[in-house]
This record gives structure tokens, sequence and C-alpha cells, in this order.
């Protein structure tokens, strides 16, 4: 069906079946971890409405349209509200999804959604055209109790602690506390300051000082106290009294900090030498909608990829104009996490076939006997496969190493003389081979078990340490 | 972030979450099947450039086309051969796919693949523009034994058996079978006299008699025995003399019956009530590219949907000018399949959450207790979930049941009085409580286990019989 050689597309980042097989242990994880804790499965379709993902004019949304190639006059015209882009988060289309079946739903709904996204962008590093997020959301009917808050941190370190990754750190902040702390302190434009605020990582302190000054407004000592905050890290609640300590007063200010101490408080129990739950002040995911809690996560050794795990808190997720859904969520981007790892050989997977055993073939007509045993053996779950030809067993033996079968089945033994008698199983006891270690033993498709670990691929982390 | 309440965009099935647990498990199902027998996952991206997509000259597919919402001047140009498309099927990328990767690929290469296809038709029941297809080929380099023809069929045989389905009939023929027949019975236009016997579903067999003279030059003999031919069906090898009892001599014909009735003999083990493999031999999948076994598959009570699970051999999969590879496979509608049982109430889920326990919540300051007996709950695999608020106990228990989660944990007992010492487990031994038959225990969070069929939602089939 094709000819001459195709090449990868920019963007569109594709896995070979052993890196696949890690994807895969990554999104069960997650979908197990979710499940635990009583988030039921949504999809929604890839498209919606240009209407719908360019809300509140983000017109600068890198958004990929569609256009039926036989589109009739007038149909897909780009300026149509109801021509059809693919979704580009699935925070846009968990909203409209909750709209449109509010009446066939339970309130508040916890649903995770693990699926492909697409955005126009620039390709990088970490930065892709075609991506995997898994997604967990609880959303309510006009209010939302802010244990949820502390929940979906929870949940989500939880599911992040399962996986095999580099040391991650956890950050959240809340909206309140930043806006009480500014408003506190006399500042006049919020969101300008926020806006600076959010640079803090790229710019050097004192340009920050000097931005917040000339153009967020602030006085100088008003601009040490804004840096001042953004300084503030800590895994416990120690993050109170160093605000405190800098003598602002708000209303919103007391209530955000009793807000974050409550999260903090709540991950507490899943810090580890792999994991750690921060308040970070300067976390403030300047041009998102949240009102409240806010979360990034970050990768040891991988910082550059920025925030690989990002949500919050939104008062009106979605509006029907009737009822608001308060929200809150996490996204974890999967495609950010793995493409690099794999790209830097820190993780791949034992082999690349699900299969534990083939079954040798000592000449064609041995084939209905061996799949005779390789239905014995699916039966009880593991997975195998028949040999593709009746070669020399030296040559079926090369073919399961390399890829990576682990063990070889011998019908009737493991003499290879290709004769009738000897090929049939008639020549004696079925044989099976570990052909990692040599170990060979006598074996029985109706009873013969492998190790658990050898039953499914297994992840290998750091395969070059 | 919405307002205003949004409908539904016709042709792009969303499922609510009960559906949803179907659809997944459904999918765990065919993911089970088709690694026990050895078939590695893999993904592809979801566009491909047009040039990919519209091989063969093939410019009557209902292709999406995407193109940036900013992009530049002269980009996604749509007669450019480097124009994005959404692929329309698991082929076209699989063949790519090969020819991209061969170098790091083992051959026989045996892969499944479950996604997304997307196609700008006129939706109806049965035919959607967004759609899940799961697919299995075996692609070799060079040649491609005969049996894996049998292998593909058994597979994806086992994996529908698997199913919670109405009855289904896999019906298969072989291209050289009917090519042979029409050569041998001394037809000249034999692609005329397949494309008109495609319609034999379609128009009744006087009609199709006419066409077959008329259109396909034919002398009504040779007509009669083309009908003839296309009305032989058997689920065992009788076919064979059937066909031979037409008295038509051609090799390619006995090549074919010879392959079809390897076929129909490798699969017979599989026929049961629900399941029926079989020789069909009106079957062509005329417009593809097959040149031996073609696979189509029908559901019971549900014939208007057209096949629903179809493939074949082709000698040629896929070609970079230097090596040929040839590939058998079959493909199933997942979408096809589901979306009009949903439509029918023939299949839901036992609910609507995975949750199997909602932990009761005597006041606010029982949730830490609470959350920590959730937890050891689902450390042992039972998905848990803490009630939203400390309502009155018939309320939770309602919230309960409106969701399908089976058992109410109630920590320190049933009581209900709303003060601390009875709230917070000091009262007395935890209890559980099955609500869909009022019984009710003492359980200890640490040891407590439900019957196995209420740890995962269940599917229900046909619950309006």
């Amino acid at each position: 069906m094709s000819s001459t050689k195709p090449s990868p597309v920019s963007g569109f980042p594709e896995l070979l079946p052993a890196e696949r097989f890690v994807e895969q242990q990554v999104l069960d994880t997650l979908r197990g971890v979710f499940e635990l804790h009583g988030f039921a499965p949504i999809e929604t379709r890839a498209v919606e409405p240009m209407a719908q993902l360019l809300r509140k004019g983000e017109i600068d949304k890198e958004v990929y349209i569609l256009r039926r190639l036989h589109a009739e006059a007038g149909e897909s015209d780009e300026t149509a509200p109801d021509t059809l882009g693919l979704h580009f988060d699935l925070t846009v289309p968990f909203a409209r999804y909750v709209l449109e079946n509010s009446g066939k739903l339970d309130f508040p709904f916890r649903r995770y959604q693990i699926q492909k996204v697409w955005r126009g962008e620039r390709p990088q590093e970490g930065r892709y055209r075609e991506f995997t997020q898994a997604d967990i959301d609880v959303v309510a009917k006009d209010t939302l109790a802010f244990h949820y808050d502390v929940e979906v941190a929870r949940v989500m370190a939880e599911a992040l602690s399962a996986l095999p990754l580099p040391a991650l750190r956890l950050q959240i902040n809340n909206r309140k506390l930043i806006e009480g702390f500014y408003t506190g302190l006399g500042a006049e434009d919020i969101p300008a300051v926020m806006r600076t605020i959010d640079k803090i990582d790229k710019v050097p302190p004192a340009m920050v000082h000097t931005m917040l000054v000339d153009e967020a407004g602030l006085k100088p000592g008003q601009a040490d106290a804004c840096l001042a905050l953004a300084d503030i890290r800590a895994s416990d609640v120690s993050f109170v009294a160093r605000v405190r300590a800098l003598g602002v007063q708000h209303e919103l200010l007391d209530q955000g900090l009793d807000e974050l101490a409550t999260v903090i408080a709540g991950c507490s129990a899943l810090n580890s030498d792999r994991f750690t739950v921060e308040a970070d002040l300067r976390i403030a995911r300047g041009l998102d909608y949240y009102t409240g809690t806010v979360f990034e996560t970050r990768m040891d050794g991988f910082e550059s990829l920025g925030s690989i795990c990002s949500g919050g808190r939104y008062d009106s997720l979605a509006d029907d104009g009737r009822t608001t859904y308060p929200g809150v969520g996490i996204s974890l981007g999967v495609t950010r996490l793995l493409t690099p790892l794999f790209a830097r050989k820190k993780l791949t997977a034992s082999r690349s076939v699900p299969s534990v055993v083939l079954v040798a073939l000592a000449d064609e007509d041995a084939r209905e006997n061996c799949t005779l045993i390789a239905q014995q053996l699916r039966s009880r779950g593991i997975a195998t496969e028949v040999a593709p030809a009746p070669q020399k067993y030296g040559r079926q033996i090369r073919f399961a190493e390399r890829r990576g079968i682990p063990y070889v089945w011998f019908p009737g033994g493991p003499s290879d003389g290709g004769s009738r008698n000897e090929s049939d199983g008639a020549g004696g006891a079925d044989a099976v081979k570990d052909i990692r270690s040599g170990d060979q033993q006598e074996a029985d498709a109706a009873s013969w078990m492998p190790p658990v670990a050898d039953l499914r691929p297994q992840i290998v982390s750091e395969p070059s340490a």
C-alpha cells in the first residue's frame, strides 16, 4: 500500500512496541489509582466547535481546524462558530460535557479522562503537537466543598508516586493567598503583579523587582515584599508563620493561608525520598482562570520541561446561565513526561512482545500440536506464540532472544531431529528452557507457571545507569 | 468556562460513564486476548500526510484535513502532499509505521492497535465521523506463511467470542477462489463481475443476473454459475465439494479452495451457539486490495450495520521499493458495534462509578478517620470514596444508591447521632451494609472483602429483556 521510506512528522511522537508497553503500564497505573478513589472514566470526542474552543476571546490558541476534503460550499468556514477544531486540553471538553449531560450525571461528579490532545505549537522537547493527558476533576453544582482540593492533590500525588519516574516535586499555592497579599500590600494592578512574579524562574530577581516597580506600579518596598513572598517554600505548614512575618493583613490572605495549610497538611503523609509535596508561593499559573488552590509539578533533572502536572480550582468550571459548576482538578502531561525519558534511554521494557513463551516447531506437521500447547498455556494467562517456521532449534531460540521472549517450549523434549516421531510429542515429555539462564526442565503445559515477574514485560528504569 | 447548554455534534458519539465502563471492559478483553497471542501494542499518530492518505488516487475518501488557526502563508495548502489529514483507518498508518521503523522491528511482526479514526462521512447508525477500531495484523518481509491467515482468524474469533454481544457470524472467503472461478468460467472483466456480485445483499438475484450479463459481459449460463457460487455457505469444509460440483477448473480456484478449507478447518473449534465461523462465497470486499483470504462479520439482529469486523490478506501491505511487506489482518469496529447496543439499551454497566464502598461521614471532624478507612480498603483493591458531606445517614445511603455503589461503611457502627463520640469510631466496631439487600454486618477495614463480582462494575447485557 505504501512505497518509499517515510519520515517522522515533527511534533507527533510515536513509540516502538517496548516503549508503548511502558506507556500502557503507566496509563494502567493511573487508571487503577483514579478508580480506587471512585473517579469514573469518560472520554469526549476529539473535536469541539470553534466557538467553544476560543471562549473568552483566546484567539492566540494554536488550534487545529478541521475541514472535510469534500466539504460543500460554505462548510468549514473558519470564522463560523460551528466549524470543528481539535481539542487542545481536556478541561474545555469536560466543562462542555458536564453542561450537555447535567441531567444525567450525579453531582459532585468525579471523573478521570485519559486522551490525546492537539496543539499547533512549535515542537520542542516537552512540547508536542499531539500528546496524551490524564486529568482528574471533581465538579459540583453551585458549591464544591474545599476538602476536594485536598483530595485531588492526594489522588494525583498517589498516582505520580506509583510511576517509574525520577523524583517529583508537587508545588502548591493558592490564588486567594497571593491576591490577598498583593491587595493588603496596596497593589492596584493585581494581574500585572501576578504576571511579573510569574517570570521569576526566567528573569533575575533584580530585574523582576524593576519590572514590579516600572510596569506593575509598586513602590520598592512593596516589590521587596512580593519577592519575599515568592521566595517562601516549605513541605510543612511552617510557611504560614513566614508569610505572617511579612506583616501584610487581608481577609483573602487569611483565607488563602488557611486553605493552603489544609492542603499541605493533608498531603504530608505522601512525602518520600522520591516525592515531595510543598507549598511554593511563587506558583501562580498566571494565564489560567483559577480562583484558589493551584498546582504545578517538576521532575528532578528535567526542570526545563516546566510543569508536567498542573491544575487548580475554578469557582466556575462551567455555567449554563442558571447553574454554576465549580470544579477542582489536575492534569498530567503523560507524553511530556515519558517522551524525554524514552529519548534519554531512561525508561524501557524488558521485551518488545507480550509473549512469555515461544513454542518451538520441529516440522510443519507439528503446528497443530504446538497450537494446542500454546492454547493450554494461554488459558492460564501465559502469553504464547508458536514459532513461525520449523527451523533448526538454535535459530528458533535466537528468534525468541531477539524479541526478549524468556522461555522456549520444546514439545516432546529438546531434540531437534526433525523426524515425525520426535517432533509431534511422542518422543518424550515436553521441556521448557529459560533462555536467559539456559536452565531447562521437564514441563506440562497444563500446569507449568513462570515466575509472576515474567508474565508481563517489566518496566526497566534508567537502563543506562 | 462554558455558558449556555451545548448540543451533541452529529457523527461524534459520546458515552455516559456507565457506558464507558462497558467500552473499557470490551477494550481490555480485546487487548488481553491479543496479548495472550503475542501481538504487541502500537499506536500511531492521528495524522498522516495527505500524500499517504490518498495513495492509489483514492480522492473519494472523506478525509478531514487539518489547518493551524495561525498557519503561515502557504502552510496547509490542501493540495500540498505534506498537508496533514486525520487517518481514516489503522491500516494505512500501520503500513507507513512498518516502513518507517523497518530497521527496528523484528519480522514477522505481529501487532494490535486500538485507536480512534475519523471519516467525514454522512452520519447514520453504524456510520460515525469519529470511531474506535481494534486491528490485528501480522506483517513479514518478502513472504508471509499462510498459517498466519488461520491465526488472525482464530485470534479475532476468540476475542469476539469473549465479548458480551449478540450472536456473531464470521464469514470467510478467498479472492483466489472467486477470481480463479470467474477466470475458469471464461469471464473477461473480473473486477466488473466482483463489483456486481458485491451488490447481492442489496439487489434481487434476478437483477444481479441481468447486470452480470449486461454490464459484466457474461453469458447467461456463466451468470448462473456465478450466482450459484455466491450462494454457497458452510461452517465446515463441505463447501469444497459444492464448488467442485459447479464444474469449473482453474489453478487459482484450486489454490483458493485449499486455503479457504484450511482456514475453515482451523477455526472449526471456535463454533458455538453464539459464534459461527463459516465459508461464505459471496464475500468479496470489492474495493479493497486483498489478494487471498477475506473476512467479514455480521451481528444477529443488527444486519443493517453491515460488517462489523473485516479484513484479509495483502500480498503487499507496504513496499519501500526494495522490500515488499505482505500482511494479513482484521479490523473490529468497536464503536460501530457498541453504539447501537447502547442506543437500544441492550448493554450497560451495573453502576456509573468504580466505587464499591461509600464511607459514611457522621460529621466533618470524622473525615480524616473516614479517609484512613478508605485508604485501608483501597490498599486491598477495593475502590472507595468518602461521603461528600455529613448528612443524615439515610441521605448518604441514597447518595450511594443513585450511583449504584453497593456498600455503605459506617465507622463505629450505624448510629447516626452526630455527636463526636459516636461518629469518630470510638462508639463501637465498624459496620458495612449491602444496600441492595439491606444486610449489615460488623467489619474491619483491614480484612473485609466484598464478593469478587462486586469489585468492578459488571456488564449487564440486554437489561431490557
